[in-house]
């Protein structure tokens, strides 16, 4: 099978003919009629997660997250760069085509990035509503619990929280990845709150001067609110490995592999 | 001396005649001609600020960062809000005008938030060049030792790093607040680092896919990058301290007095 029979089919599944003609979902390396070996799935294909495809015999990764560096992959500014061209060097050497699957993934007839999640999670049961998967209903606990769920689940060292540990909370937000930082409108994260009445939301990527602020200023007021920060790639990840197994079948006889680009950082 | 001759004041102090027409420094609360009484500066106007601004007998906060939430401080979509409510009755009750010093203060002479910033770090000596005081070289170290010094200087119980903490670094890049983000061009950080050779990046605000992902793929490289993650109310508070002492003499009689927002993050 073919690098663009495996594009085709992973849209088709996920996506029907609702396929977008502006998209970051790109071919960011090798060719559409490269014959595939082995498929890869991961949050970011980073420099070590290439190297773990090489080593698996890999010749395609599926990457959720950009390759280089900018929300559309744009390469004009990396021309010299030389952090980017040892990794193009170490792309080509070896051969590898790398598709960014992010768009399609995210407006399936499901978010398979929420699917991931909630696989991981178990939340399934407690969704307020199916589309779009942002509000739950779980059962009382505290907020200090609910960061060590997710530490738990999610495999986290370290969690950075807003409010007090001890609150309780049952009406819980999430919004993985980038989602948390409005797509394009501040407001939103802050509003979904507002108008679901939330306990807790449950974050990808935050910005001081928005969600958090509001949720500062409210737990301030005696109000029961609170917030958790997973970062992107810990609230995002879990889809790319769920991915592997719901991509299996459609590439019949290809090897499918997640491989996990884990979080950047450690703390101290 | 009244709110708007405060105002003046400040902005011909660090601008001289170069006001902006277009800006996010507005008088979000409280009117041009009330007479001012006690001044508190802060990098965000919190619930908490506004408390101790009350005690103090203060009337006017000058704050770097939002009061409501969103970049431009707008306030339409919070008309109903019970967060917003709360916080403006809470600071009409108590008659306090609030105003924001953001773009004016980062235009400066000098930008007095990384004037406020060298002086709780002393690297002023260390400027590679002054405008814009992006890069530094500091005596020989390496990044555990570095990320303790800002821990320590900055008061963190924790901090956020992507690299080796054994390995050594000279030339190190600073861009508080939002700065990290690239300021409109997503690419900056990594563009500065690449110029100036720097080994490493201290940041405020982050984004996972852009410069974290660019010093991830570089150390993997092998290559003497790294990044420590101030947040953007650690790398921006010191201006606000700063404030208060360069104010004083601005406002003759009337006091002024530094109020920390503190880190709105605990870390479980």
């Amino acid at each position: 099978m073919k690098v663009q029979e495996v594009i085709d089919r992973v849209i088709f599944d996920t996506c029907g003919t609702n396929k977008l003609e502006v998209t970051a979902d790109k071919l960011m390396s090798g060719s559409a009629d490269m014959e595939v070996k082995g498929i890869v799935t991961t949050f970011m294909a980073t420099v070590d997660v290439i190297k773990q495809a090489v080593e698996l015999g890999a010749n395609m990764i599926i990457t959720h997250e950009p390759t280089f560096y900018t929300g559309m992959d744009d390469i004009e500014w990396l021309e010299r760069d030389p952090v980017y061209l040892a990794k193009k060097k170490l792309i080509e050497e070896n051969g590898i085509a790398i598709w960014r699957f992010h768009d399609h993934m995210h407006m399936g007839h499901t978010d398979r990035i929420y699917d991931g999640l909630l696989n991981d999670i178990g939340w399934e049961p407690f969704l307020m509503k199916k589309h779009p998967p942002h509000t739950y209903t779980i059962e009382e606990t505290t907020l200090g619990e609910l960061a060590s769920f997710f530490k738990k689940r999610l495999n986290m060292q370290v969690i950075q929280i807003i409010g007090d540990p001890a609150m309780k909370c049952s009406k819980v937000g999430i919004l993985v990845g980038g989602g948390s930082l409005g797509l394009g409108r501040e407001q939103m994260p802050m509003e979904l709150m507002r108008d679901q009445d939330l306990d807790v939301m449950v974050c990808g990527e935050i910005l001081e001067w928005t969600l958090c602020a509001y949720v500062n200023d409210a737990q301030m007021l005696g109000m029961n609110k609170a917030m958790l920060v997973l970062g992107h790639e810990r609230s995002e990840e879990s889809g790319m490995k769920h991915m592997a197994q719901w991509l299996s079948p459609l590439v019949s006889g290809i090897p499918v592999t997640f491989v996990e680009a884990g979080e950047p950082f450690t703390y101290l």
